[in-house]
This record gives structure tokens, C-alpha cells and sequence, in this order.
């Protein structure tokens, strides 16, 4: 089955849109090459022209690809207001329109493949780390903390919200833990010293 | 290997206590038949004389069982301080300690297999829905909020951010996740009308 992204995109970058569908689906489990191959459409031949290095390969370039995506989504979400208290409802009322899009069926694949991680897969961990680690600087630039360890902290509990609410969320079918957090963390916020 | 826990089990909960170890790791990708026979040191054919529905049947009976030791575990934790506040952080400590002796390794297994879900393992889900139900019974009781749904919500809030900063802890390595939510959680609900 094609995704709707796969639309007039080549062999290869259909096979990383593929990747990242699969992950965002059941992390590295759903994501063995053969399901890639099915999900693209692409001809199996074309895996291994394209990426060398098989699975890990494509991998890689999905995780890195997606987060660069979720960067811009929550820039453009915590744009959108001024206040810290409806910056935080509006990041996580995008999140939560967002898992109710994918049916509480998809979340970050950031979060599935790290879960994922065993020892020999330790490789995948530094990409993982890097990735949260981009997204950490996007929320923190958007709030005006003087004291920089604590904007680092509260940037770092609203990622951890986040991660947890796609959890929660595909647990109960529920976009309910994106919405519950973000009411809780703006009257966090709100009352906190900034 | 065998684990620590298994000394002195039958067969059966052999079995099932590397299922667990296993699922804790990387969820229902590291816990197939193979590797579960291979990490409770039973012989093969144990399996389905066991457990004649095969690896479906181990997950539940593990998940069902390591849920109800978080339950103590949350209780136990929740119940060595008084305030709210000093709860929160109690708890979230308590979280930190379990992540840092799983060397970063592991954690919730509700959580990693509830991000492998496919439509396949929908008969998973309730499983998992009703684990974190109790989780939330469990954490909800300790907050003596006048407003039912707001326990309810502060509770689904606490779970959210354990599930979360199990991810950031695994892929940064650190316990730090669950400090720093430990330490913003217990400022919000000291400041909230309880």
C-alpha cells in the first residue's frame, strides 16, 4: 500500500518515506526490509543499490529525515502564540491533532526506535539522542527563561510529555494525554518565575 | 543468560520472567520464541507445553505480571513522603533509581510493546490500556485533590511523564529526565488548587 507521500517521489526517497511510515507504525520490529520494500512499492533490487548498507542504512536517513520535519512542527506550533502558557497548549494541542490524524496509530519515530535500542544497537542510540537533542533547542528558544539551566529543564519536561502522551495516547486511542499535559504545563509555566 | 530472578523458578515462570526481561529491552521485537527460550535457559519444547498459544500468550502473562509489581512499586514510593509535592518527587526519584540499575537498558515494558502495536496486536492493547489504568488508580490515590477529574488528570499527567523520560533516559543514558520532571512536577503541584 502507498502512503500518500510516496506520490511522485523516486525509488529512493520512496524507500525512506517507507521507513519512516513503518517506525512510526512499530518502531524497528515492522521496519525489516522486506516490509519497506512492500510499503514503497519500489522493486526489492532497488534496497541495496541505493543503500548499500541495508536496513540500518535507510534507517538512519528516515530518523534523521522525520526530525528535521518535527523541528519545523513545532517551531511553527509554539509560533503561533506569544504567552508561554498558550505557547505550551498550542505544541501540545498540534501533537494532539497530530495523533488523532494518524488514527492513534503512528507516533514519533524517534520514540518507537528508541525502545527498540538493544546492544548491538547502539549505533542507532547517538542518532536518537540527536534527534531529541534538536528538538529540545526548538521548544527552548521559544521560551524566555533568564536562568538557562531551567529553560533547558522545563524545553526538556515538555519532550518528555510529549514522548509520554504518544504512549498513553496510542494505549487508550486517546488524544486525551497531549491535551491533559498541555492544560497542567501552561499553569506550570504560567506561575513559574521565568 | 540466565537472570538474577530466575534462580530457583519452574519452568513457566522461567518463561515468563525473560519474556519480561526481554520485552523491558526492546519490546516485542527482542522477545520472539527463539530469544525467550534462549534467556530463561528452559528447553524449547517447554514453550508450547506451557503456553499452547505461543508467544502471544508469554507477552500477555509477563505484562500482566510485571504490571501489577509497578503498582507496588509506585505505592511504595508514593507512600514514603506526606505532601504532595515531596510525592511527586519521591516517586520520580524512585524512577530515576530503577532506570539508572537497568544501566539505561530498560524499561517499561507496557511502554516499549505499546509502541510495536500494529492492527495485528490489537488484542495487545487492552492488555496494555488496562496496565496503565492501574498505574493511574495507583498514583491518583495518593493525591488528595477535591476535584475528582483533576486527580485523575494530575495522575494521567505523573504516568505521562514517567512513560516519556523512560525514552529520554534510554537515549541520553541518564536519569537526569526523571529528575528534572520530578522536580517541575512537584513546583506545580505545590502551587495547584488541590
Amino acid at each position: 500500500m502507498k502512503s500518500a507521500h510516496s506520490v511522485g517521489l523516486g525509488t529512493r526517497e520512496k524507500l525512506v518515506e517507507a521507513a519512516i511510515t513503518l517506525m512510526r507504525r512499530s518502531g524497528l520490529s515492522g521496519a525489516g526490509i522486506n516490509e519497506i520494500v512492500r510499503e514503497s512499492g519500489a522493486p526489492k533490487g532497488s534496497v541495496y543499490y541505493f543503500f548499500p548498507n541495508g536496513k540500518q542504512q535507510i534507517v538512519k536517513e528516515g530518523l534523521e529525515q522525520y526530525s528535521e520535519r518535527v523541528v519545523t512542527f513545532i517551531d511553527s506550533a509554539l509560533s503561533r502564540k506569544r504567552k508561554p502558557g498558550e505557547k505550551v497548549k498550542a505544541l501540545f494541542n498540534a501533537f494532539a491533532e497530530r495523533i488523532e490524524l494518524g488514527e492513534f496509530r503512528h507516533s514519533c519515530p524517534v520514540g518507537t526506535v528508541c525502545l527498540d535500542l538493544d546492544l548491538e544497537l547502539e549505533g542507532l542510540r547517538s542518532i536518537i539522542a540527536a534527534s531529541f537533542d534538536r528538538y529540545l533547542k526548538a521548544i527552548e528558544a521559544h521560551f524566555p527563561f533568564r536562568d538557562r539551566r531551567r529553560a533547558e529543564s522545563f524545553a526538556g519536561l515538555l519532550l518528555t510529555a510529549i514522548e509520554g502522551a504518544y504512549i498513553r495516547g496510542r494505549a487508550d486511542r486517546s488524544s486525551k494525554p497531549f491535551r491533559e499535559a498541555g492544560a497542567w504545563l501552561a499553569e506550570l509555566v504560567e506561575q513559574a518565575e521565568t
